[in-house]
C-alpha cells in the first residue's frame, strides 16, 4: 500500500487518511507531496471542503485507489476487519458512525477559522461564534461518546479507533489555539496526543524543514 | 426502525436516508418532520453542509440512533449484508466509497445554487461557473465508475448501490435546472428516476399539499 499525503504539519485531512493506515496495522508507504505556496489556498480549501481530485490523501492499493479519509477509514476497516475501527455495539457503532461522517462534512468555521498547525502554540484568543458553535456541538459528542460508551478507555468509544482518527486534528486545533474546552474534554485531547501514531505523525511534522508563513500567524 | 425525515420534495439528503432504509429491505417507518418557514434557511443549510444535531435524516433503530445519511448507509450495511450496497470487488468498492464521501463533503455551489426540487422543471439557463466545475467533476466520477465497473447494469456500479443513493439527488436537479449532460450521463439519471424507489420518493414527493414559495423560484 501507498499513501499520498500532503504537509505533516498543516493537512489536516492526510492525518486522518495516516492514522487509518496505522490503525489497520498494514505496512505502507508514505509519500509526501510537497504544496506549494502558489496552490496552497486551493488545496486548503479542497484540503477542508472537497478531499477531491489531485487533493491528499490517497491510498494506492494495487488496482484500489481510495481518495478520502472517511473511505479510506471504510476501505481499510473492510480489508482488516472492522473491530480495528469501529465498535462491535451496535449502538454505539451507530454514534461513532454518525459522529465520524458529521466530522466529515460540518465544521466549517472551526476548521476554516483555526487550520492545523502541529508545530505551533498561539496565545489564546476568544474564537469567533461560529467557531463556538462548532466546538459546542464537539464537546457535546465527545461527552455522550465518553459517557455512554468510553467505559474504562481513555477514547471516545474506550478503544482508539475511527471516531478518534476523525477527531483528531480537532485535538491538534484545541492545543495550538488554546480553545476553550471542559475539563474531560482536555483528557481526551491529551489521550490522542499521547498516542503512539499521533506522538510519530508530530515528529514527523516537526522534522519538516520548510514553512509557509501564512500559516506561521493565528488565524484572524 | 423509524426514519425521521424532512420533506421529500426539497430534502435531498432525507432522500439519501430513505432510498439506503429501502435498499436494506428491512421494514420502516417514517416520520416526516415539517420544516417550517422561518427554520427553513438554518436547516437546509444544515441540509447542505452540516447533517449533524436536529437535522434530518435520523434512523432510530432500538438503542442505535444514526443523524447522518453515509452512516445510515454503513449501518445498514453492518445490518444486512455489505453487497446490498458496495460492490465485492475492491477496487469497484474502493471507488464506489470515495465517491459516496465526495459527495458527501463537497459540490457545494451545486447544493447551494440548485437546491433539489422533485416537483419542478426550471427553464434551462447558463450554470455559473462553479456549478459548472461541480458537474464537470460529478460527470468524471460517473464516467470513470460505469466505464470501469458499470458493466451490463445501468447504474455506477451495474447494480443500484450506496453510489447511486448518494447522487440520487444530484440526478433530480439535473432533470429540475436542466442541467447540461452528457448522453452517457442522462441515461444514467433516467435509470435511477425510472427506478422502483425513486419513483415512490417522487410520488410521494408529488402528493405533499405544501409548498415553500421560495422554493419554488428557480434559484438566482
Amino acid at each position: 500500500m501507498k499513501l499520498i499525503i500532503g504537509n505533516k504539519a498543516y493537512s489536516s485531512w492526510s492525518l486522518r487518511g495516516w492514522l487509518a493506515c496505522k490503525q489497520s496495522g498494514l505496512a505502507f508507504e508514505e509519500v509526501v507531496v510537497p504544496l506549494y505556496d502558489e496552490e496552497w489556498d486551493k488545496r486548503r480549501e479542497g484540503d477542508e471542503f472537497a478531499p477531491s481530485s489531485g487533493k491528499v490523501p490517497i491510498l494506492w492499493d494495487g488496482d484500489a485507489v481510495v481518495w478520502d479519509s472517511l473511505a479510506i477509514v471504510e476501505y481499510l476497516s473492510d480489508k482488516v476487519g472492522r473491530e480495528r475501527f469501529w465498535p462491535e455495539d451496535e449502538a454505539a457503532r451507530a454514534m461513532a458512525r454518525s459522529m465520524a461522517a458529521e466530522m466529515h462534512s460540518s465544521f466549517a468555521a472551526l476548521r476554516r477559522k483555526h487550520s492545523m498547525n502541529i508545530r505551533q502554540i498561539f496565545a489564546p484568543k476568544r474564537p469567533d461564534d461560529d467557531v463556538i458553535a462548532d466546538l459546542s456541538r464537539i464537546m457535546e459528542l465527545w461527552a455522550q461518546a465518553r459517557a455512554r460508551f468510553g467505559g474504562d478507555g481513555d477514547f471516545l468509544f474506550g478503544e482508539f479507533g475511527a471516531a478518534d482518527i476523525m477527531f483528531a486534528p480537532v485535538c491538534t486545533r484545541i492545543v495550538t489555539y488554546s480553545l476553550p474546552t471542559p475539563r474531560f474534554a482536555a483528557a481526551y485531547v491529551m489521550a490522542v496526543l499521547s498516542h503512539p501514531f499521533m506522538q510519530d505523525w508530530i515528529a514527523g511534522a516537526q522534522a519538516e524543514d520548510w514553512v509557509l508563513e501564512q500559516f506561521e500567524q493565528p488565524a484572524a
